[in-house]
């Protein structure tokens, strides 16, 4: 029998289903929200609720059930990740004061749909072992921004439009400039008291971008040397193996020949 | 002469003048709605739209006769296509009530100039063939986009703008956050009721920025993949049989010294 | 004495002098427009203008003498280049009375910057060369801005910014959502009187950025199976070659193995 | 005693109480900022500088004392960055008059969290070397730039809004159309004096993304040679010497062979 559960829940149909009701179970999230719905359908929704609520318990159970041991269970992120998040939908928030805590609780009720498609499973796994490869980048990003921040709210602070008041709205401003939003606004409202603070701004953005543009190139030119060292050694691996093959022929060949030559020279 | 007629389908120039047809229509199209052209010259125009529908029907019997059985020649999709163009324009839509419909049908015939080169019908195949490559990336965006949604069209509903005044909107409202359009007003607007709501902005940003950063690298190494698997592939897969035939060469080298060996055993 | 000509065209200082001489002119051309320095230094700027316009005539004829026959001179398109540029410059045209377009002239003497510096002609033959691999795409493009213009320039025409009046117009107002800049506002103003248009705009940013995202794919990995062909088979041949050569050394000792067998039996 | 020194300045602990103290030493200068702490803190602050400052003439002196001659420290480029930053930071400016001088001064410590971690050395070194590869790119942007900003500078002199007053305006206004900042209200600035100063906008836009695109697709091709050209070389080197190596067998070989058959020929 437990083979049977096993096989219902590594079915293709069965993680569809589970998409399906979630993506469903989304759209009717997000029309409700669309004009007065909420009030008329509100009974409707509370019975939609609660069938989802019941499907997810239903499915988690499944998956704990075709373990040999339900602890296997907890030995994947995904399914710790699953299981935390039926929890947190299953608290009887709603009932209590935290209303509207709840209404937001059922929006955690989306993220079961990374863990229900495989591929979406293997992208967000791709994402996150791309993490490292670009930390040692967020630290030099977040050097420049903290010496052009500290530079910024010290000479631009008394600016009206309060874009340089303190350490963290300086960063924030600067965030905005890297992103090109109307830049130039906060750099001609800094010309206007300090002529030559274009060069804060050009030097920052061109900095900015060229630390960017390698981190860029970067990235692409380690995975790529990653799987060229894949494919080359396992391409490579087939003929080297063939070419010492050949060379341990030719040499016990020679070995034989030499042979021969002493044996007749012994019969000469 | 059907061979003529196929050799006529076939031919560069024939190709070459429904192009430059196409592209003279297309002009005198985008240029009769500048100014007050369309009243002067409108028994011209409709002597050229008369003529151009008469030169589709032409090439679109060309192409139906090279064909040894006519059935054929639906059996290529872009064939398909211009069949159903011409159709659409051809309907008399513009001696019924509705002429603005039939006047926007006319756009319509450009589309043919996707088919009339070659090189575009295979730009356009290979368009078409990326986009399951980067399909699971859209449901992770639309994902992101939906959780955002759903926190921005709950927290910032009562915003004077109305840029989250229901779920539709508010997806919109991301997207063009998302294209960096004016996202500091946003975001200024909603920290003046909620301070700390920069987090919501700035994380989306990052977010979104990053998987499409990933997006775009993962693409380019699985490109260069299929690339060097075939490339290499098709070199080394020539090395590798020369390798066997050495190494077949060396083995029947050795035995045939094996039996030179034991003859003259045998003659010792 | 043509070889010290020769040698002089060809040294690196020359070329550094060139640079160096066209920068300070262009630099004072550029600071001349900074206030009203242009009156009170005319009469130097006059014979700074005039000995720039003797160096390039003295430049030119080392460049002429140094080939063995004149005409070999404008073999090169550089070089033709060059020469268009120093007799445009000489025209009389500041005594006439078109002295603005003289002073307009004076521009055109930087162009010669590209040719001073061997490695700028070789970043701008590159250019030039990278030109015909996306020439499809900007066909692609065309139709993607033609049909948009066109639904637009119909849909849009009496919206009171006027930015879709006429065709050109519309264009220009595509090419700008295209740029990201300020598109919501177009956007706006077009949903206040068709709500559903927000379609027309998200789908061609979605399209466009579609096309030039694969276009980006398409070129690096074009750029990099042409560098991966040149390199591999040099690399390769090597190989080959090589692995020939053992080849028809092992076929020939069986050969002669064969021989000596025959031998024997013969002996035998 | 030398080598306890040389294992503490080498110990990955002591490289991260380095990094840890700059850093906390960065966000209570950051914080300092904000409001008026600073009055209250203020002896405090001057405490923890003291102390900062002790600490990193402690671990100056710890990496001079490691080094076997107290002079070689000054080799490394990274030694004397940090040892120009200390000298600076202990100059006794907050004390002379020049108050403001001494704050910002401050901020050159944390210039030391680039040579803390050897990760941020190595990455440092890596766009340092990114500069010659771009270096021609950056000329070629500064003519394209040049030619433009004297072209925008002598037509578009008295547009009222002032971004094309002079030379350097110019170049500002057109580094502010080059991040797609707004350009378009310049654009249509121009436009309602030059009707078709569109060509000179759109032309810019599209010469300097050609150009920034063709750099771009350039460094990723050329970096991924440089990793190709080194991987291959090792990874065939090996091939190529027992290809070599089996080849010099099978030349022997047959030497030997050659050998036996005239023996047998003597003994015929």
């Amino acid at each position: 029998m437990i083979e049977n559960i096993e096989k219902l829940r590594d079915s293709r149909w069965f993680s569809n289903l589970t998409t399906i009701i979630i993506i469903v179970y989304a759209s009717i999230l997000g029309f409700k929200t669309l004009g007065d719905m909420s009030s008329t359908y509100s009974a409707l929704w509370h019975i939609i609720d609660y069938a989802v609520n019941l499907y997810f318990i239903f499915e988690i159970a499944i998956k704990m059930i075709a373990e040999k041991k339900t602890l296997n269970f907890f030995k994947s992120k995904w399914n710790v990740f699953d299981f935390i998040i039926v929890v947190i939908t299953l608290l009887p928030l709603e009932s209590s004061g935290y209303a509207a805590v709840a209404r937001l609780m059922r929006v955690f009720k989306i993220l079961r749909l990374f863990t229900a498609r495989p591929e979406l499973k293997a992208i967000l796994d791709m994402l996150i072992k791309a993490i490292p490869a670009i930390i040692d980048i967020v630290i030099l990003m977040f050097i420049i921004f903290y010496i052009y921040a500290i530079i910024g709210s010290f000479v631009f602070v008394d600016l009206p439009s309060g874009l340089w008041k303190d350490f963290l709205v300086s960063m924030l401003t600067l965030f905005r400039i890297l992103t090109f939003e109307d830049w130039t606004d906060v750099m001609y409202e800094a010309m206007e008291v300090h002529p030559w603070s274009w060069i804060y701004f050009i030097s920052f953005i061109i900095i900015a971008a060229f630390v960017f543009f390698n981190l860029f190139v970067a990235v692409i030119i380690g995975e790529m040397q990653k799987l060229q060292e894949k494919e080359m050694k396992d391409e490579m691996h087939e003929d080297h193996n063939k070419l010492d093959l050949v060379l341990q022929e030719v040499i016990s060949l020679r070995a034989e020949i030499k042979e021969l030559k002493e044996n007749k020279k012994e019969q000469g």
